[in-house]
């Protein structure tokens, strides 16, 4: 898949639509729109071609198949229509919008892992209405990992902005669960996905990781929690003892500011808030969720189809355009990786 | 104590100076060479003059009473030397200057009590050492607290920065105790305490106050916990019901981003990090701590004594301007507040 062609040896993106009454294909079109100002790789949309008429009156020219999109895509945004959504009304999700969503998903995900597309880049859907039909993953990742062949925890989401990535070790569990869920060998794994992913995706040769503790003070010394001591503690030291550059437990609070985001290429968090509160503090607008344990490169967007403001032209494409541009500097990092 | 003249009718502030082998002297120091560039009011250190000199060779003069500082305060940091730490040597915590650090605080805080200074601010303790002395608090705010006559579930801790306010409604309890500890009452009652904090200290009239929920994405309807449903939305109607501008509850990470702290004056966190990592990675440096419910102004800067630095000129004085100058915003806003 390497040509021999330094100078744009990639083939196009793949960018699937999401929920066709989301904001996604408002923000793909955008996105199109800065492909000169941001320097953004040639992409193709992946889904309903009206879902982005709806909202959008830009060139936009239907393609056949992924290798049409490169020379397409200086003058229109291609578009690879999968399937038909019906009646689309922006804000107003329905089932068989939630049917084209996936099918542009699948579509997507084939065109990536065949070598068609340089990787997949995916627009938000509505978990409620894929649920309704009859989709049983807890989000796309895993779903994308499940058709690449990956077992869904070895399929690790990195939150990353500018001047920090994040890794949440467990995600959808309640807050209460987390103690109980939280174990070293979790831990181990998801650092040495965080690890490996760095220097594939990101060409970091020699990844540092910071580890927060669960608890307030990271516990201070077992007296506010002892997950520190018995859970966390135990993986640093295993990894350590494998190699990795890692360090931690450290205070959850004071490992995000600007001084300390220096210190390391990515931070590992205990659960979910703990990661997503500081990279949407700082990165609301821009954030960007990479998948990393993939064979392929896969980024998204780190927001949800916002129904409400959909169709409005209110939209920010900031977080589409960092993952597609996140997404083309995996893609260049993995061919330097593999060589 | 409201004197009749509006130009300075506050008497001089009380900044303890915390543990003497800490940074606090170098940043009490440090604040008074910058008295008026950041436009400080008149204050006083507290505590063993001698700490101050280990690290500073500014002008200092020895007051015997607080209303000798106003006066004094133009040419040279004024200390009020309440108790003698022996031997001080910067970043080596010992005994004596555990007990003085508890003198100087005590003697603060009898001070503001009776009107001789017009608030208080704290420097920073070691908590360790004042454990060896017979100190029994959870930290300066309980003991603050305490000596003025308030139960401590009734001071209520907030952190300020520049854009942000934050209130942890529980604060040193371990993560896995947070959701056994936190109450429907419990947040009724600091919500309270933090609308009228707002009021007294701030000059707001109608504090908007928001509410993040507990687990990740609010509970998503309860799918991800149910303390949203069973503990925090029952205390947010009832606040509600009491006439209070409070609103929630909301995916913690989506609340703390530039956009979204426009829309509220303070933010109603149920646990430490989750509202000590979002004033932390935006206000590391010039966080605050100020102490809702007392009868006087009390304000802290936000970090440790932080040993590792002491005594290399090292410190930031950042986070101890902007105590004193919210005590003194405090303390005015309580002169218009109480008329």
């Amino acid at each position: 898949m390497a040509a021999s062609q330094p100078a744009n040896p990639l083939p196009p993106f793949a960018v699937s639509l999401g929920d066709p009454a989301g904001v996604g294909p408002e923000i793909v079109a955008k996105s199109w729109m800065m492909r000169d100002a941001r320097s953004l790789p040639p992409f193709f949309a992946v889904g309903d071609a009206a879902s982005i008429r709806a909202v959008w009156t830009g060139p936009l020219t239907i393609i056949s198949a992924p290798e049409e999109a490169g020379a397409a895509f200086k003058d229109a945004l291609p578009c690879l229509q999968v399937a038909e959504a019906g009646d689309i009304i922006p804000g107003k999700p329905s089932i068989e919008g939630a049917r084209t969503a996936l099918h542009a998903l699948e579509a997507a995900v084939g065109l990536a892992r065949s070598g068609a597309a340089a990787g997949l880049v995916t627009a938000p859907v509505g978990k409620a209405q894929l649920y309704e039909v009859g989709f049983t993953h807890p989000g796309q990742t895993e779903f994308v990992a499940e058709r690449c062949g990956i077992a869904r925890e070895n399929a690790v989401m990195m939150l990353a902005g500018p001047s920090l990535r994040v890794v949440p070790i467990t995600i959808h569990v309640a807050l209460a669960d987390v103690p109980k869920v939280l174990t070293t060998d979790l831990i181990r794994s998801r650092a040495i996905t965080t690890a490996k992913g760095l220097q594939r995706n990101f060409g970091i040769a020699a990844p540092r990781l910071t580890v927060a503790g669960l608890n307030p003070h990271s516990g201070e010394n077992g007296t506010i929690g002892r997950e520190e001591i018995d859970i966390i503690i135990p993986a640093i030291e295993a990894l350590k003892a494998e190699g990795l550059d890692i360090s931690g437990p450290f205070a959850a609070d004071g490992l995000f500011h600007a001084r300390a985001r220096e210190g390391y290429d990515a931070a590992l968090c205990m659960y979910h808030d703990q990661a997503l509160i500081p990279i949407k503090t700082l990165y609301f607008d821009d954030g960007v969720n990479i998948t990393l344990g993939l064979p392929i490169v896969r980024t998204s967007p780190d927001h949800g189809t916002a129904f409400g403001i959909a169709g409005q032209n209110a939209a920010n494409p900031g977080a589409m355009i960092a993952a597609i541009r996140m997404a083309a500097e995996a893609a260049r990092h993995r061919l330097a990786y593999n060589g």
